[in-house]
């Protein structure tokens, strides 16, 4: 029997993205469920609600609190925590490149290693260069993989995937979808997540 | 020694503050932590941030999924849920008369019936008939408290518990504010706010 698979559907920029992509390996293995991790961009969605930029930044009461509650979060976790330089990053390049690399079996600890640069030793993930830093401790070719992450295949499947999380229902990340369609929306809802996939 | 206390900020309209309000009483007491129930007005802080309603209503893909969530968790908890004639709801009175029953013994079962009747049953709390039943089912003067609670003493001191809200970095509701300053949104940081007091 096929594992009940949940979707992760995760952008780069996303504060509470960072502890749930840290998370849901073990959490999912401990319940039998297997994930399939789907990068998209928040941009387009929220540029439909008139937003150009971060809720967190348009609200500053609100984003003042996501920054503390991350903080706990992450200590809670033990895991690192840094405030990028500059938020939201710009997460196109990388979006694409972790396309390329889900397909591959190093998918997973690239877009772990990306949100660690950026949240846990607050880089630039903007930046080419961290990127190509990241591949390389992967053991990658990065040259090699940027330039696959540019083609127009790999450009319309980031568009598209974004599209299906619109038609999904989906507004913010990290956000996870079961099998028969239930969304569930935050770091905090992931154990919530697992337990309907799994029912 | 006194026990630590945790301050409850809550807005009847608010939807996520029905199981907070619900699940708080039992939660602080097997940690030990007295509750100190804050009614406010959402409306104020909202408008400050150009909303002329609440968000979930702005953004109909959040609210969509909020409805849908707050079912799933009052299935959970096994309490009655059911979406209120119009959201969110007049809470003006209901405050008021908050502020006037949480200096009795019967405050908080006030405020859980106001939250039963609007999300558990469905009814109009904005109504001052509902109030005035919710009242009665208490064993109260229901005239004699709707009448104190148009005291400009109770009207002014809705309005300074809003303001402070506002100042202690307050954006939503339920908010839980531990006696050194630390700040938690959301019903599902209940258990960390309640941790936290009791540090």
């Amino acid at each position: 029997m096929q594992p009940p698979v949940l979707d992760f559907w995760f952008e780069f920029a996303s504060t509470y993205s960072y502890p749930a992509a840290m998370r849901i390996g073990a959490a999912a293995q401990a319940r039998g469920v297997a994930v399939r991790w789907r990068p998209f961009l928040l941009g387009p969605l929220f540029k439909a609600n008139g937003w150009t930029t971060s809720p967190f930044n348009i609200y500053p009461a609100k984003g003042r609190y996501m920054w503390r509650d991350l903080e706990r979060i992450c200590g809670a976790l033990d895991l690192p925590f840094a405030e990028p330089p500059g938020f939201p990053q710009n997460t196109l390049l990388a979006a694409r490149v972790a396309l390329v690399a889900l397909v591959q079996e190093w998918g997973e600890d690239f877009c772990r290693a990306v949100y660690r640069a950026e949240f846990g030793d607050g880089r630039n993930i903007g930046d080419p260069a961290v990127l190509v830093e990241v591949l390389r401790q992967l053991g990658q070719d990065a040259d090699a993989v940027i330039g696959q992450s540019q083609s127009d295949e790999v450009k319309a499947r980031l568009r598209a995937q974004t599209e299906e999380a619109a038609a999904r229902g989906i507004f913010g990340a990290p956000s996870f979808i079961t099998d028969d369609g239930e969304l569930f929306w935050g770091n905090d809802r992931l154990e919530s997540a697992l337990e309907w996939a799994k029912r």
